[in-house]
């Protein structure tokens, strides 16, 4: 099962996918746990690069977080779902669709071609959308704000509406979680959500 | 008028678009001399890590040198081309097709698509290709391969098959030169080719 994690910054997602793997394990679930951009070495590297680069012609900055999904997908995701592993990813195709296609205005259709291209058509089970007024994230926002992160709220509200509107779209894959509630009521919601999909998956 | 240079390692093609641009400056022209993957900044870096990382996932590869290639054009094939240069990159998205596409197996008409979205639609007005046996090529290299020239005879054979039928299916774009003469015999080809073409683009 894949399950991936989506939504602005600050709407504490790699928390919560700490917690909810922590969750299957005690249940005796292999879990993987993985994020894009940048997990593993060559990824690594993508994500320095498209991070701290100065600018990035926006459509060099879509092929790259392809790139890295590509490898990705290859290295890590493909290999932890085959040995029959829950993966987990903070952050998935989603992103690219609503970062580069919406509000860098690639093509939303475009984006999501070519990330499927990337990664030969592999969609999630089940994704997760920590939905976040963005003024609320930047708010939480701890450090230097990176490339994306300094983009104006407009930017950040254009990547909002289109991850509702991508939930709206695929309701089967998607759920939309209340991310400005507190860390504890947020992880009783994932936990049943994750919990009822794992129970309808296995008869 | 954009100009790209493609064929094997070891045609010459360096030394040719070096003795072109002397030529062509000679006659007044703006010249920008410019080749892929790696030239600018973030091209560097992407060489780097194409050329010298382990094993690369195809599609990795294919979406890295379509992201050199998107900005590679952004920011310096465009430009030069709006002030009226003459532009001569030595390999574009030909190259792509036949080492990805073909010799890679991805698919040539996906990788000239890829190509294609990352440059927003930008072919050459002429592309010449440098004909050579990999064989003649390999037997000219000095220094050490890089990871695409450490590939096997069959590899490069599929990439000089490609090159052929891009050049018979786009004959107003391709004229193919037979890279196995002396460089003095091919310096005076590739000058009656474009200075032909110079004068018809001028009535």
């Amino acid at each position: 099962m894949f399950i991936t994690f989506e939504g602005g910054d600050g709407a504490g997602k790699s928390t919560q996918i700490r917690r909810l793997a922590e969750l299957l394990r005690e249940g005796g679930h292999d879990v993987r746990v993985t994020f894009e951009p940048g997990e593993g070495d060559l990824g690594a590297e993508l994500r320095r690069l498209m991070q701290h680069s100065g600018h990035i012609h926006a459509r060099t900055e879509a092929l790259l977080f392809a790139a890295d999904r590509a490898e990705h997908v290859a290295r890590i995701v493909r290999p932890a779902l085959e040995r029959g592993a829950i993966v987990l990813s903070d952050r998935y195709l989603d992103s690219s669709v609503a970062y580069q296609g919406a509000a860098r205005e690639l093509g939303t259709q475009e984006i999501r071609d070519l990330s499927l291209w990337a990664t030969d058509g592999l969609l999630p089970d089940l994704t997760i959308l920590f939905d976040l007024d963005p003024r609320i994230g930047a708010a939480r926002r701890t450090g230097e704000p990176d490339r994306l992160e300094r983009e104006p709220l407009a930017f950040h509200t254009r990547v909002r509406d289109n991850f509702l509107a991508a939930a709206a779209a695929e309701p089967e894959r998607f759920v939309v979680i209340d991310a400005a509630r507190e860390p504890e009521t947020i992880a009783a919601n994932v936990a049943a959500v994750v919990t009822a999909r794992l129970k309808a998956g296995r008869p």
